[in-house]
């Protein structure tokens, strides 16, 4: 579990499960390595990691005091376990030279499971929300911006202009918040095709669908819903840092990542829901095409590889 | 997942899916970010986690090539899967600076739930198999040990003698083998009070079986099953280490470790499964006790903790 307040793992158990007793009160899901867990139906597992110095800038405290300390770090988790209504069973605890934080999350299913292969010739691609901000978020903290206290300070030469798009890009890339109404939604209902959440790039997520359902995509550069304080201040990032940090507003939108929005299709003349943006279409032909002012090339999988 | 072989997420999860086609035909549980398990009842749920140079030397191979490969690990992990009837689902692949390897593992109970709980005074507290090989095959290897190519290369000081034991201790430790007939025969039978398994030492263990127990303890050190070649093998380390690395059989037998031998309680006069060793008794007082030639003193909770 990362870097030490020194204390030890049996100290730190107890006194997780006094705090687990006031909010999961009734359940006891420390007491041996392995927790019972009563399933109503069908379950839907996940795992993810975050890995200091992969996952994360080395050194990023998680809650965010200046020590790495396990009990802030697990206060601020039960607080978002709260947020969201999950509840935390069991768990391995182990020093390491990292920072890491790795994950199971077991779900029970509300309606349909959304999953990858689900999109149609003819489906109507859409985004969730906006795009390429987190990136930006990335790029602001490698030139040296910094959350500390709840407030963000930026690099020196960033003009006052471009503040309040920078402040929202950061935030964006350290407190992402998962679409979790709008994939209800869509479970929900009946008409959604294919879904999956945007992390690891636009494209690269994209291409992942694609594949999946078996379909190709073509997509408008210009409806990518990455808003124009983004663009401009992807611009003037791009003139100040030295050559090759840079990035264009369009590389971000398709290629960034960690933008944790919903990507997915629906049959034509579905109406989406409030708040999301068509991007392109799925097609019957394999490639995935991307058209910018008026010509058409194909888009290649831009983005993060998790073993590259 | 570790170190490269120089291959990117997608093309290592393709390959992935292509051998679980093989091993798991009509199952698709690698497909999207979360996999759909069907479940008939309760579940038990636990992880755990394998990091270099914190559960394992730095540079020992999974498997064991000169070089760190993953589909070698993932071979190797599909083999071990099939032994033990482990189907995969899934997973979380990611770049890291060290190996490491973490696992969440779902059972659906056959029989009851053993759990750390169960004992009552009066109980005989059994071992199902030795215990203190394990540490001292660490040792070994600390002092110069090595498996290679299936093969065990023990340091030059060591005498002939000496060898027959050192080699199944290194085995012990890299090689574990978790008693899952036995621990499956105690959740078939009704009459097993506590269980888990000793993997950071038995004085440790028990102090966890106590507490949740709410008993205390009372082991004699002679019946500890540390077999004699071991304890030669341990007294002859302790002269060639320098001061303060070698450790007595007692010690190691009690504060070792990585044993994976199961620890459970059964009420007296239960027969106990073939191959178990009796090593003391359940008390109503809390205070856990060894006894040793005749005397009697309190045992604390020797081992390893994750997070000191």
């Amino acid at each position: 579990m990362g870097k030490s307040a020194g204390e030890g793992e049996d100290a730190l158990l107890r006194w997780l499960r006094r705090r687990l007793a006031k909010i999961q009160p009734g359940e006891e899901l420390l007491g041996d390595d392995a927790a019972k867990i009563a399933v109503r139906e069908d379950l839907a597992i996940t795992m993810d990691s975050q890995i200091e110095g992969v996952h994360f800038f080395p050194g990023l405290p998680p809650e965010m005091p200046p020590e790495y300390d396990r009990r802030v770090f697990f206060r601020s988790f039960l607080r978002h376990c709260r947020r969201f209504g999950v509840r935390l069973a069991g768990g391995d605890l182990s020093q390491a030279s990292h920072v890491q934080i790795v994950i199971t999350l077991l779900g029970q299913r509300q309606g349909r499971f959304l999953e990858r292969s689900g999109a149609a010739p003819g489906d109507v691609i859409y985004l969730g929300g906006e795009i390429g901000l987190s990136s930006l978020g990335f790029l602001l903290l490698a030139a040296g911006a910094r959350l500390a206290g709840g407030k963000i300070a930026l690099p020196d030469f960033l003009e006052k202009k471009f503040h309040p798009a920078a402040r929202h890009a950061v935030r964006r890339h350290l407190l992402p918040t998962p679409q979790l109404e709008l994939g209800s939604r869509l479970a929900l209902g009946s008409a959604a095709g294919a879904a999956l959440d945007v992390s690891d790039g636009l494209a690269k997520d994209l291409h992942r669908l694609c594949r999946e359902s078996r379909v190709g995509a073509s997509i408008d550069a210009e409806r990518l819903p990455m808003p124009a304080a983004g663009r401009r201040l992807a611009a003037r990032l791009a003139e100040n840092l030295p050559a090759g940090q840079g990035r264009s507003w369009l590389d971000l939108a398709l290629g960034g990542g960690e933008d944790y929005v919903l990507l997915f299709t629906l049959p034509p003349g579905e109406p989406p829901p409030a708040g999301s943006f068509a991007i392109g279409r799925a097609t019957r032909s394999r490639t995935i095409l991307l058209n910018e002012a008026g010509r058409r090339r194909p888009l290649p999988p831009l983005g993060f590889d998790h073993l590259s």
